[in-house]
């Protein structure tokens, strides 16, 4: 049941210690708070250790990312390992600079994450080492459609294998996976991509579900993904015909922050491969 | 009469130098300049004294420090007080690392305040060194309710006597208070809480109101606390059944701008103890 | 035909690099989804030329400079000029430190712009050197008025001749000027001065614009002008009475979000000189 998922992220409100991007900070902060949870940004190096002690997960999103930061992530992400707190990777724009990517192999390698969470060409840099980025959205020809979904799962299951983690590759099809079971979710809408940062509110929102259900990583990690999608239905039926989409980021926070989990376990759409 | 403060909010908008966070700084401007206000943003050691000195007021805000940016805020601060420009200090997380309580102890020690604002458990850090700071909101076991408030106005007094700056201390029930007087207010809705940066706003908020009231420190304070509650509660009033916490965020920044000193002076609700 | 340029935006979805402030950042970055273009930002000196290679415009704006983005954003420019990616450059409080006029000038003389964008004060302050900024707003004394328009064109003119550079005087009236021709541009509303970065907005805005356009850079740059004045008027006949400088700012991203390149067309205020 995702519903108890929720539930455990409205009980148990965990901080989440966030080494985030500053374009779309404010939005995972606020998302954060509107799932139940409580977030708190610090990206130095003489206080990131200490930050994420007192937090119970952390989302790592390389976005904006720069040598003093990366520095920071890695001691935050090792710090969470030492701790067994829950940790998110979100390799923004792996493969569209060696900086980005190296940067993420680097976290990949140093640092175990139980969820990682990209589109489709950011993920397959981190499997493969050959990107076809454009910039930070996934390349076309990367698309999950249905055509190519078992193949997308497989390629999910095995990175998933390879490195441990949850994988959660997210476009029109999101696909949530460990290396045996894939949730393969319809939720959402397309104009989610006219709005900067709902790939990172999603990381940031995963950091909360699973640090509020450490047992449970693949099942919350496929609820916060079905969350984020429906927010993202719930958010169009309100659009009125002058709304755009800067009203349509504060609805989908603002869904987020109404959803309960009986209205999240009624509204998933998803089915297992 | 609080509504002349704001009055000369308005009439002087004053430009107010932030050094602070980038989580929360678009809603920071937006307040400032909600009020009448002016802001400006910059935390290079090698343009902060030249920015303060085109400011009337400065607000240094700690979070997501680094040491970039405390060297600028000392600098800043330091020369804040050679020209007697009114200052705020928001030392967030205070208590949360010890690279937070030790910037915020520094910044107390080489700068001259006007004002300090923070959560019980932050101001608590700063005046004894022992706080129970979780993350950057305020510890269950601090929070001031009617029980205790006497005890915390007490408190109050008593750092505003050793720091010669007014202590704004925000919660249910809010406190600001120099040595001999202190303001409690009963404005504000508990969903404020909901939101990042509610906090940041009215420290910056705060800024501009002392800035433009530089003879009135205290009472320009409890002005801009009352303003942001009363703000609070008609965004509050004004939530649709969609409305979650991202609108709330626009409606308390829309609330500021279409205040007039005539609705803050009857909506303030406050005693003085 | 303005239209056109923005047919081309919308057809060629263009990537624009962006190297700006971190106080606007979040609303730059919508607002060029908002036309159809997509953002990504990165300002580390380890990956911004691989960045700006593979987008097809960049917008460098000055806000929050330091030294380690100064370094990124010459690099950037440089990148930029040698693949010959239209570059638009943001003087954002020229005139207000040593530290920013040095910094524009810099970028001006290492780098070829084909579009500079300031209010006027921060345009002075690039011409001559002696500017009069207010904090990051236009001095009262240098403001654009019917009166003093032709003297304002007449200066557009020459330092677009001196910069090789489309120049863009925002205020009252709005100045889009190569070393010939000149649109005057009375689209727009005085509010708009009521949110933090619309002239951000503006310049990422026109990058998207001239990117779509590389042909026709000052009328793409017109375009783009008076595409925000208009989103300015749009959203401004959509206030209600408790909406203020928040929900203004989200209607002005909705409203570039819903225009049409026919309603953009129709709704072109200008006249040449």
């Amino acid at each position: 049941m995702l519903k108890e998922m929720f539930e455990n992220v409205r009980a148990k409100s965990p901080l989440i210690h966030n080494i985030t991007n500053y374009v779309t900070v404010n939005d995972c902060a606020n998302i954060v708070l509107a799932c139940g949870g409580s977030p708190i940004m610090s990206d130095d190096a003489d206080e990131v250790e200490e930050i994420t002690a007192i937090c119970s997960g952390i989302n790592i999103n390389i976005g904006t990312l720069n040598s003093r930061t990366i520095a920071s992530m890695l001691l935050a992400g090792k710090k969470a390992n030492e701790l067994r707190h829950p940790a998110v990777l979100d390799p923004v724009g792996a493969g569209a600079s060696k900086l980005r990517t190296d940067t993420a192999k680097k976290l990949l390698n140093d640092v175990r994450f139980d969820v990682i969470r990209g589109n489709v060409s950011e993920i397959k840099t981190l499997a493969s080492g050959a990107g076809t980025t454009k910039g930070v959205d996934a390349g076309i020809e990367d698309r999950v459609t249905e055509n190519n979904l078992d193949e997308a799962v497989a390629f999910a299951k095995a990175f998933a294998k390879k490195t441990g983690a949850v994988i959660i590759i997210t476009g029109a099809i999101d696909i949530v996976s460990d290396d045996k079971t894939a949730y393969c979710i319809r939720n959402g809408h397309r104009m989610m991509s006219s709005i900067t940062g709902t790939g990172c509110q999603l990381s940031a929102l995963t950091a909360a579900f699973i640090a509020a259900n450490p047992e449970n990583v693949l099942k919350a990690s496929a609820a916060a993904v079905c969350a984020m999608g429906l927010a993202g239905e719930i958010a169009h039926a309100r659009l009125s015909e002058t709304d755009g989409n800067s009203s349509y980021r504060n609805y989908i926070i603002d869904a987020i922050y109404n959803m309960t989990p009986e209205l999240l376990e009624e509204g998933a759409r998803y089915e297992m491969r």
